[in-house]
């Protein structure tokens, strides 16, 4: 840990100077395309963070194509004009909030699958494609694109904050599935990065420097994915223990026996509670793995063996099978209905969330403690956990409108992150940084790493109109 | 493509002044650590590429510490003296070659394995580790590095050139395996990137920013790799094709089946038989997959089983399993010296190597095509192939002191290229830019790309002294 930790209990907002040329020269462009009215700019305006008080941008436009794109950026650079890249809006940290004003720039047309290869294993998007439409479209030729984040987020959006979800613990993140990129840069330039082929050491990894920033760096205008056979056996199972730690180290030993488990979630007892009132489910209220696995049916049968025998020898009980497409279905909308589930067990509550990552023979020590400092504060939450990666989230369900609550979220979340920092792991495992977590990543980074990415910002964005004030801003 | 392809056939030579107080302040600091003898500067003044007329660099400087770095560099950066940190000189495009003077950074007594921790699966070591040492100090814990470029390479000069090799396949290569670095800046900084989770999104992706940045952005001080269980079986198998062609249309439908098959090489039977010459083996001379299956015992067999199915499809003969560990030995050691039997086929040559990675339903016909090229140009050479990956190398055997052989092998490699460039391919799957592919890299990635990698370069090392001229050097 390099500097003390400091998370803003609500940003700091700095408008700037929106001229009425601008809004002109994007009005002239872009027709109806460009849009001043109050719903459509509150809706761009704010994302699944707990902040709820930034001022919405002052205008939304609405790309149709890389030419739109390039186009929207050169206006907004010509003005010195913020522009934040928005896809669905389900991010989590602040990424879309126009802290400096400026325009959104919704993506959300731009959703065509442009190609797909399945010799190859490899699909062209539009970042506007979310998840399930991809995974839709190449269904019939059996394949599917892994990365799940819960939500159905835009690939563009997932490129840009790196994201991973349940299934990264077998199939990797955004980081190792996108191939290439098409990306508008600060000048309004179009460049491409990367290629079709499956691995490159041609130059500096731009696709990675893309990958992650959270449209601080370029905006994403196409995507080359990798795409995975559909297993021939999918087969998922859970299992409750008697406490957290133990379905830690049942984790433990499953990774470090080398299983290639595809999916291994954590839910803590409150939030199997949360999940049989949401999802109208019986499942035993006590800590719980929902795991899955794929491959032939019996390399199947081998994994799922080999874990139960894991399980037992850690007061695992109730292993149950769900191996119909139906049962999986159930189960995993479940847990993807988590969060909600979790806000919804506190009317009116907003979340706030956690998003450690830590080497996996931290990870009990890491769980348990955020779980006793929650206890001890009285704070009602919800912890769910990609434990097969080390990654696990505490949700504070906090009244919006009462700063006690909000600065305890905030003091618990400093705590595990802290720990979290202190175990070698790092303050997002898939989040991303937006506005909440900028002095988490001081922290984590240190002064001679973040000089060097604001070095790289400065050298990309020398104007600093892309979605200001994130990431890495002073 | 973005611009015309172009290879030097020689590199262009410019010495920047070597200042005698800078040579003074390196004695100083360094003492005996330090030497000008001309032994020493010519065995670092050299790698395994065809360029054999580049003057050696003027001081060859001992590292044994983070500090010895720093300080070497601080002291470079004084006088503007170029920097090439230096491994084991095993590199193929040059990239070790002083073209304009300077200093040789020799990380190779920086070798230490500062740490194991086998419930991470992570080890945290000094560039100067080579793979096979690195291998060494873990194998009685279960655990095994899989990257393997054939040559016992450097861990630091393998992430700098982001090296791969026969297992990436299965384990990708050292941009998956890469969790954290310490890197020494242009400046004498001393920063971490990345931490020991096994995700994160904190910000800017800069461990693969250094990882296959060759040396031009910073030198690597420390890393942290990712490891492996050794698999619980292990089988290798070899089978003879009737064709190039059949044995790359068994590699496609391999990898289109999802199996997870750890090796798939590709020797032509020219090369087949250089191996038999080099290391006494009988082998069928005749297109050759050598496979290997990493799993349980049972997986291990099913994933054979279905994999000699498909061979047969393809007209396969003689498939041979090696299950004993001598066996495999043999076999990988015989396709780890392929290279050097190649060139031992004809004494007194130099290969120039070419690295193609296309999208694997492309890879038939650019093997193919590079053949008949090669066959009709009438100059010798070797094919090999890490073909699950795509990936493929023609070895021409030029005399050195020949400019129309060198002239014919760069006209075949521009082919090459350009045909892979053509095919959604890269001009280098695994060994870099270098000085050798500056040309092949501006068309690849375009005037755009190529402009944000030198804002990037420019941005960190200002005075461009961290190996200059290569990679995206004007």
């Amino acid at each position: 840990m390099n500097a003390p930790l400091s998370a803003p209990l609500l940003p700091e907002v700095h408008p700037r100077p929106f001229p009425p040329e601008a809004l002109a020269a994007l009005q002239a462009r872009f027709g109806g395309r460009c849009s001043t009215a109050l719903a459509v700019r509150e809706q761009h305006g704010r994302d699944e963070s707990a902040f709820t008080h930034v001022p919405p941008p002052a205008a939304v436009v609405f790309a149709e194509s890389t030419a739109d794109v390039a186009d929207a950026v050169r206006i907004a650079a010509h003005w010195r004009v913020p522009v934040i890249p928005f896809g669905v809006g389900s991010s989590l940290e602040g990424h879309l909030l126009a802290v400096q004003g400026g325009i959104s720039l919704d993506l959300s047309r731009m959703n065509q699958v442009l190609a797909v290869q399945p010799e190859d294993l490899t699909a062209t998007v539009r970042p506007g494609v979310t998840r399930k439409q991809l995974n839709e479209a190449v269904k019939h030729l059996g394949l599917f694109f892994p990365i799940d984040p819960g939500a159905d987020a835009s690939l563009g959006g997932m490129a840009a904050t790196r994201a991973s979800g349940t299934n990264a613990v077998r199939y990797g993140t955004m980081r190792d599935n996108v191939l290439a990129l098409e990306v508008v840069t600060a000048s309004g330039a179009v460049l491409r990065t990367g290629t079709r082929a499956r691995k490159s050491s041609a130059g500096y990894d731009l696709t990675r420097l893309f990958v992650g920033s959270e449209g601080t760096l370029g905006v994403i205008t196409e995507l080359t994915l990798r795409l995975y056979p559909l297993p021939e056996a999918v087969s998922a199972a859970i299992c409750s223990f008697p406490s957290v730690e133990a379905a830690v180290r049942t984790t433990i030993a499953i990774i470090q026996m080398g299983i290639p488990i595809a999916r291994c979630e954590l839910l803590d007892a409150r939030t199997v509670r949360a999940v049989n009132a949401h999802s109208k489910l019986g499942l035993r209220e006590e800590p719980m793995l929902l795991m899955e696995f794929h491959g032939s049916p019996s390399s199947v049968r081998e994994q799922a063996e080999l874990v139960q025998a894991i399980a037992d020898e850690h007061g695992g009980q109730a292993f149950e099978w769900a191996t119909t497409p139906e049962e999986r279905t159930r189960l995993w909308t479940a847990r993807h209905n988590a969060y909600f589930a979790g806000v919804q067990s506190r009317p009116g509550c907003r979340a706030i969330t956690t998003d450690a990552c830590v080497p996996i023979s931290r990870l009990a020590d890491n769980v348990l403690a955020a779980v006793a400092d929650a206890e001890a504060a009285g704070l009602p939450y919800f912890l769910v956990g990609h434990v097969g990666d080390g990654n696990f989230h505490m949700g504070y369900l906090i009244d919006p409108d009462d700063p006690a609550e909000r600065a305890t979220a905030e003091r618990l979340n400093h705590a595990l992150v802290e720990r979290a920092l202190a175990s070698g792991g790092t303050c997002t495992g898939e989040h991303g940084v937006g506005l909440h977590k900028m002095g988490f990543l001081r922290a984590e980074a240190g002064e001679e790493a973040l000089a060097v990415m604001r070095a790289i910002k400065a050298a990309l964005d020398p104007q600093d109109i892309l979605n200001p004030g994130k990431v890495v801003a002073p």
